[in-house]
């Protein structure tokens, strides 16, 4: 996550019916996977929709480590947990929650490719205006001015870190100011009871403490 | 799916909300996992949502074969896909929807045991009053009469099949015949619009036809 960001928070509801229409392009184009293979951990909800939608019964899972390429040593993709794949004669669709960089999904298809399958094309929800050539998938739903986009699935976490760069900048602060600094700098907002929560789970997670007992400051806690 | 059943939908919401409850009961059990491991298809978006609210960064998925121990020469469980796994020193949380029968859970946590982590944790968020005592995981949220939970995540593929059931019996059905055998049978209420979709769908995947063009009468194809 950058410094400096801009949120969009999305719905359970939102995403499924962006995954339809995700599955929508896909019937259309005539494109059918017997495989669906979707990237851990963003690409696990879609991925799982899009099965239903397509009714396709293999699903796999791939990490792709983020070094990437360049970084190693034959040149080859790097996955985190390796699988056994037979891909022969088989349509593979390579599923991410959105493409920024590309990067995941670009070095996903290449890793896909070497296994030798019939076809293999790539979907994700979202695209950026900033996504470059080489990183969009085949199908997309929307194209987007950059955001970062908060998933049902990854809340937690991307509030805990939202909060900790609000910490990191400002030292002690109370949870009301927490709450209007995610608002202002992030354009997040959300109820005094969630954040509270958010920061119970910061706390034991190590990334923030409260300090005192009677008033609800909290600093960061350094890494 | 058996042949009579009651079912159930759940929707994002409730499946969000149920997810939240069993992280909050790992929490507080003091068990902390540093890998998830989903169960596929149906163990994939509680999985996710449990990395979220327990902060774990690695989640895999493993497929059992559901002929399970006993059909295997050496009497392994059997996964389909077949990942490499280093999980010394780890502790690992298998995740499912639901623990029925129980059998994948147990054999997808014995698989996990040959691979000798520091501790093998299951979790669902539902089990039956039905579920084997072997079959309940360590830790779940609802214990409920047995019914046919229809998850958001696989609502078109169920009621694919539901219709299917239905056509096998009955031969030539109107549709708004379908959506009324649909509530009898099924306890399942959804709206015209949404199952004419389902109807379309399920004849691009060959299991129902409609049969003449100005009356939307349905028949099921032999598979």
């Amino acid at each position: 996550m950058p410094e400096k960001v801009k949120c969009e928070m999305r719905s359970w509801e939102n995403v499924y019916q962006v995954s339809r229409k995700l599955a929508e392009k896909i019937k259309r184009s005539g494109y059918q996977p017997d495989i669906i293979i979707g990237l851990a951990r963003g690409g696990w909800v879609p991925a799982r929709n899009l099965c239903d939608f397509l009714g396709v019964k293999d699903l796999v899972s791939l990490k792709m480590e983020h070094w990437g390429v360049t970084a190693t040593p034959d040149g080859e993709a790097k996955v985190k947990f390796p699988i056994k794949l037979n891909l022969s004669g088989k349509n593979v669709l390579v599923v991410d929650d959105c493409s920024d960089t590309g990067k995941s999904l670009v070095e996903a298809k290449k890793y896909v490719e070497k296994l030798r399958p019939k076809q293999a094309r790539t979907a994700t929800m979202q695209i950026f205006d900033t996504t470059p050539k080489e990183g969009i998938p085949d199908f997309y739903v929307e194209k987007i001015p950059w955001i970062w986009v908060i998933y049902p699935w990854n809340m937690t976490e991307d509030l805990i870190n939202l909060v900790s760069k609000l910490l990191g900048k400002r030292g002690k602060m109370h949870i009301d100011h927490i709450r209007k600094g995610l608002e202002e700098e992030f354009e997040v907002s959300i109820d005094a009871k969630f954040l509270k929560e958010i920061m119970l789970e910061s706390e034991r997670r190590n990334k923030a403490m409260r300090i005192g007992d009677e008033e609800d400051h909290w600093i960061s806690v350094v890494e």
